[in-house]
């Protein structure tokens, strides 16, 4: 079945006829829509790419559930095996780790290149994925892992090679961006917004991998690693998720001219990078502002071509789909033309990156306190002891009344900061915390400025 | 001089070694940016490729005029014949027709991949060129042509290769762009927005390229070819520019939720395809009515993607270098993996696409007349006897006092029509003309609900 690998098959058979097979472990959301797409664009790809792709085998352990679109017969198997053996492009699309791996590993050993949407374990155990592949000269596509049907992964890698890339931002993950949204348009809470998600099919029964950062961690990382050129350890990642949003802050800071969003930052300056995920406030003016709902949008920064910006689906079964395809596209070509090298490959800086741990932010800071005098002297007094200067105060007339620790009647005060180092501001918030007119847990929402 | 073509160089040297000579045509504002960055982030560029990216020779008329960045004194040279003669990759950045075809035909004639940004010379005699570079077995890469540095034609040929692309909308001149936006933003007229973009240096001494919407329709032309898979003929893109905008259409539009741009459109339903550009409402909401100054944005529906859209700035030296070099890597590549195939040739349809010229469009539509009663019955007759329905009716109380043809007051009397065909309307404008009560030419905008 195996109808390539190398250069034998194209001698003296003319380019337009070369068939290159492709084979699927795992028929769920993305596997379905990626049969879907080779079979019903099998004769457009064949013109633009003068390679015929096959579908040889497709396996998943349970053929009794009713698909979005129907897998031949003959195609099913529940063997992974089977699949490997019937192609020369293995695509992994069976999420989870243990297993996704072994299948990876066992696919590259036996000379067959792999696709995969598989952040997760890209972001966890790339490495050793990815070397495995480079000792067997073998390609591991991965767009689908990052913005879903968006190619940004090539952008990164090809588009911009030129560039050395300063910065990402990104809107990686629709579940959180979706309840955001509807956080911030219709005043929900952060419950009602999830409730919502859920019955519209767009957070998992088990949300705590979108919720809680982690999901949108895997995504940045994997950029990060191909922008800074080397694998960034993920346990160096920050992580905050969503789930301790309160819809008093949506309010104010859109009252403030900024839109509340789960970030995914990669920066770097100096020799440092820094990678991050967690609630940011960006001006309600800003491009990434504007990125509602489920669409994602990832925002990169070079040093000769500025600020680009790529927006689209970031999951859904046919979007993800059309990103599983463009690399098995890239690996058929691979194939054909005796495996021409990639463009950028994920490890290619000598030296790793430093990892700043000291963000330099600006932050949003709610405290609560009585309504009565010396309480924002008292407050500006310790940011002025840590060097953090103050961009703007907002103290609301009784919005809404909060019960503080005594019972008493307390107001939420907003302060704006300048530019400040992540230390100082923990360490400033250390000692507010502990001043009597403060009650409760003040709130810390990182500022981003530079987001086009 | 030669490095490569082959596979020879690599026998015997680790892929990490391997050198590929660059040659430069036209050292203007796009050549002298890609100087910049080839000698700049050449280092990086052998990290990330392993390939060493040498800048062999340089070729301008003119070496006493002062640049952004200095030409090494022994890469200069007058004489393009020496160009072509050290170097794997030739890139064209001279502008221009003849000339820029007589050079890259002799340069894919000797053997050498060839790299350009001319838009004009690809969108009126790419065919030519390509059929050269297909004979030869050679590329001729040309992302910088549209979108600066937007990796858009590789989103379309490579990250997109799995869809059939259904339509594209772009906002491809940074200079229209500018001056709509100026309007939208200041109330300026057509005159001081473009006085203002002069002095800013964002137009031509000659701007009609730009303003009577050439450049535009050149790009959009050259992603429809891609998109379709045919090369479209020019001569078949609607043109229109934005000359005879008027400032109290701008605001009528604002009014009533449009923003006016520039659309460059490629469209395709039932085996039909239309390519125009011209002046367009868009919902101030959409993601493309926020795309100010002298950004670009392109967005691309795919069957399986969906909606993707893609920004950055569409023109300056740096951004379109980067775009230039990515061309640059794609051929090296190329070169030291035995030159594998491209992704999606341009040529890759068997069929021609059928142009359809009655575009299905909504329309503004703008008549002056009296304020008095019957006018609006006898123009919504008219349209109703040509089956084109009306969606909004908007008439001023004499916002602006229009000077009538027989001297008496006028109002402007805007109609929003549903979707309608370009005939009807056409035909139906020519029976309101002749109507006693309109005044002057009336005003037709084209509408797009559609752009994301
Ligand atoms: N969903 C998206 O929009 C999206 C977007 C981007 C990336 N991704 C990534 O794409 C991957 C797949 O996601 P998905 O949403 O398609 O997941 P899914 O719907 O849960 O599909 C996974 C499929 O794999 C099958 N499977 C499990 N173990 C198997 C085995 N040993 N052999 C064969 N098949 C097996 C499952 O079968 P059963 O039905 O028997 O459980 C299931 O049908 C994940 O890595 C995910 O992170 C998803
Ligand atoms: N500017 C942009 O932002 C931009 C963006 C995208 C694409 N492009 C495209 O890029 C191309 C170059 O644009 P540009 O803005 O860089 O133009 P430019 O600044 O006018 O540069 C053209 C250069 O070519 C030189 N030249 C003319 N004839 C020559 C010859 N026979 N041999 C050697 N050099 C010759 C000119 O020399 P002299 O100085 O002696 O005249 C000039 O320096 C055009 O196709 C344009 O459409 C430009």
């Amino acid at each position: 079945m195996i109808h390539s690998v190398g250069e034998d098959l194209t001698k003296g058979l003319s380019y337009k006829a070369v068939k290159v097979s492709v084979g699927i472990v795992g028929c769920g959301v993305v596997g379905t829509g990626t049969v879907k797409l080779l079979l019903t664009n099998r004769e457009i790809l064949r013109k633009k790419t003068g390679i015929d792709f096959q579908l040889t085998k497709v396996a998943d352990l349970n053929w009794e559930r009713k698909r979005e679109f129907e897998v031949p017969e003959e195609l099913r198997t529940t063997d992974y095996r089977e699949v490997i053996e019937s192609c020369d492009i293995v695509v992994e699309l069976v999420g989870g780790k243990e297993f996704a791996k072994k299948l990876m590993l066992e696919a590259l050993e036996s000379g067959r290149h792999v696709v995969t949407a598989n952040k997760h374990l890209l972001a966890l155990d790339g490495e050793e994925i990815f070397l495995k592949a480079q000792e067997k000269g073998l390609r591991v596509g991965f767009e689908a892992s990052v913005g879903g049907g968006i190619p940004v992964i090539k952008a990164l890698r090809e588009g911009l090679v030129g560039n050395r890339i300063e910065t990402i931002y990104g809107i990686l993950n629709g579940t959180t961006n979706y309840i955001l949204t509807r956080m911030f348009e219709e005043n929900l809470d952060f419950e009602s917004a999830l409730r919502e998600a859920s019955e519209k099919g767009y957070a998992e029964a088990d949300p705590s991998l979108d919720i809680d950062g982690w999901d949108a961690a895997h995504k940045i990382n994997i950029l990060a690693s191909l922008a800074f050129g080397r694998y960034f350890p993920f346990e160096e990642v920050h992580v905050e998720g969503i789930r301790n949003i309160q819809k008093l802050d949506v309010e104010l800071g859109k009252e403030l001219g900024y839109t509340l969003k789960l970030l995914a930052i990669a920066k770097r300056f100096d020799g440092e990078a820094e990678v991050r995920v967690h609630p940011t406030f960006i001006h309600s003016e800003e491009a990434l502002a504007k990125v509602s709902g489920v669409y994602n949008a990832v925002m990169i920064e070079g040093d000769f071509v500025g600020k680009t910006m790529f927006y689209g689906q970031g999951a859904g079964s046919l979007p993800t789909a059309s990103a599983v395809v463009s690399d098995i596209v890239d690996a058929g070509i691979a194939i054909v033309s005796g495996n021409g090298g990639e463009v950028t490959p994920v490890d290619w800086e000598s030296e790793p990156v430093k990892v700043r741990r000291n963000f330099f932010s600006r932050y949003y800071l709610r405290f609560d306190v009585p309504d009565k005098p010396g309480v924002l002297a008292a407050i500006s007094r310790v940011l002025a002891d840590f060097n953090i200067s103050i961009a703007a105060v907002l103290q609301k007339e009784m919005v809404c009344q909060l019960a503080g620790k005594r019972g008493e009647p307390v107001v939420p005060l907003v302060i704006l900061t300048h530019k400040a180092y992540e230390q100082d501001v923990q360490s400033a918030l250390k000692e507010i915390r502990e001043l009597p007119v403060v009650v409760g847990e003040p709130v810390l929402i990182r500022v981003e400025e530079e987001a086009e």
